[in-house]
């Protein structure tokens, strides 16, 4: 089933275990070439904080029976903490997000680590895109996701915390409707949305830290930045 | 690019404008033939919340420009208001959505009328699928999608209001991640990451109300209900 307008997504499987200083760019390169689905101009490259963050060594020392050296940690990592029940904290962190214990993480990284979110998602989604471009060689655009959960609706889903290469949000404000009247909020996090899509090929349990997204509307090809999916606190009626 | 474990998604045009009491699964099957991708058995199909309440006939009398009875109408369509800033009402709907203005919606809708949300958008997508399964014969996965924002994060994203042969939610909770630890927090919203994949084909403007997804985890397959995406008022630290 394709056609022009189609989308694909595809995991990229085979990828190795990921250690600090490794090249994620040539991983996973060579990983998508392997399964014979090689990257090429205009996809969208989705990785995982996780991956992110194991090969830019934001990994950390924590015994995953201290819950006080754990609650510490996540202190350090928030700048304000909005809510708390039990050992979950809701907070904010350096980056704008809003999140379940600043995105310090124990599940799937060593035992006795923890995985801290990328200093700079933005700048890990251009680094990837940079080398990419250098080799293979391809022209693509790169988002970090991460899984998160939301108020109000039950389940987790992928976001985008970084983004280079593609529009974070599509603003179609003022483009009119089918009816021809000037639609009244259609701005789109579009790069959520392909995080969404990508974590639907990905699974939590396999292993697939990466996924390949083509047929995005060549439109949304901009620098873009996470940062257009934050909302300014002072327009946030829940924060 | 494809394979065994691709998703692919696919626009489904050529949907003519819908009508109180339309044969809106007809309509959608015979388009997506028409374009040479017909649904198939395992198929996932998409529908917008605005075409659902258009062939249900959701549409009630209201001048776009009679603010009090917009806010009438918002009101009655609440069962309690979270947040008021302006014209914009967040408030929870008697399905559970919580959501901005009720759901009450006027754009790609007749001048001088709104479209509510279906009565019950679970019913609705159980009804096309049923239609479905009865003629062309394929048996498919039906979601009813809208478009809502999300606090902190900004720009609007497509989640599932109605659900009908899918899991809303796929509890991994006890599934060992990749280092055979238990998974911590792992029930993931793939109805939602379902609807979000399909806006990204759909698009504001472009009057295409319907998209197929196409190969999603057969285990994923269940009656479901969007019901599974309302988090439980007592659970929710931001109600």
């Amino acid at each position: 089933m394709s056609g022009p307008s189609a989308l694909t997504v595809v995991p990229v499987e085979g990828i190795p275990e990921v250690r600090p200083g490794d090249n994620l760019a040539g991983l996973v390169a060579e990983a998508a070439g392997a399964q014979g689905t090689p990257l090429g101009d205009g996809d969208c490259l989705v990785v995982t904080q996780k991956v992110v963050s194991k090969a830019e060594g934001r990994l950390v020392p924590l015994d995953p029976d201290d819950a006080s050296a754990r609650r510490r940690l996540v202190e350090q990592e928030s700048v304000r903490v909005l809510r708390r029940r039990g050992d979950l904290v809701i907070s904010e962190t350096s980056h704008g997000l809003v999140c379940a214990n600043a995105g310090v993480d124990l599940s799937n990284v060593e035992d006795g680590y923890a995985a801290l979110l990328p200093t700079d998602p933005d700048r890990s989604a251009r680094w990837i895109r940079d080398a990419l471009r250098a080799r293979p060689g391809v022209d693509v655009a790169v988002l970090v996701s991460d899984t998160f959960g939301r108020p109000w609706r039950h389940g987790l889903t992928d976001v985008a915390i970084g983004v280079s290469g593609l529009a974070a949000v599509v603003d179609l404000r003022g483009s009119s409707d089918g009816a021809g009247r000037t639609l009244q909020v259609t701005e789109v996090a579009v790069a959520d949305e392909v995080a969404a899509a990508a974590e639907l090929v990905m699974g939590k349990s396999r292993r697939v830290p990466a996924a390949i997204v083509r047929g995005l509307d060549p439109s949304w090809r901009r620098e873009g930045s996470a940062r257009e999916l934050i909302r300014p606190p002072a327009e946030d009626l829940f924060r």
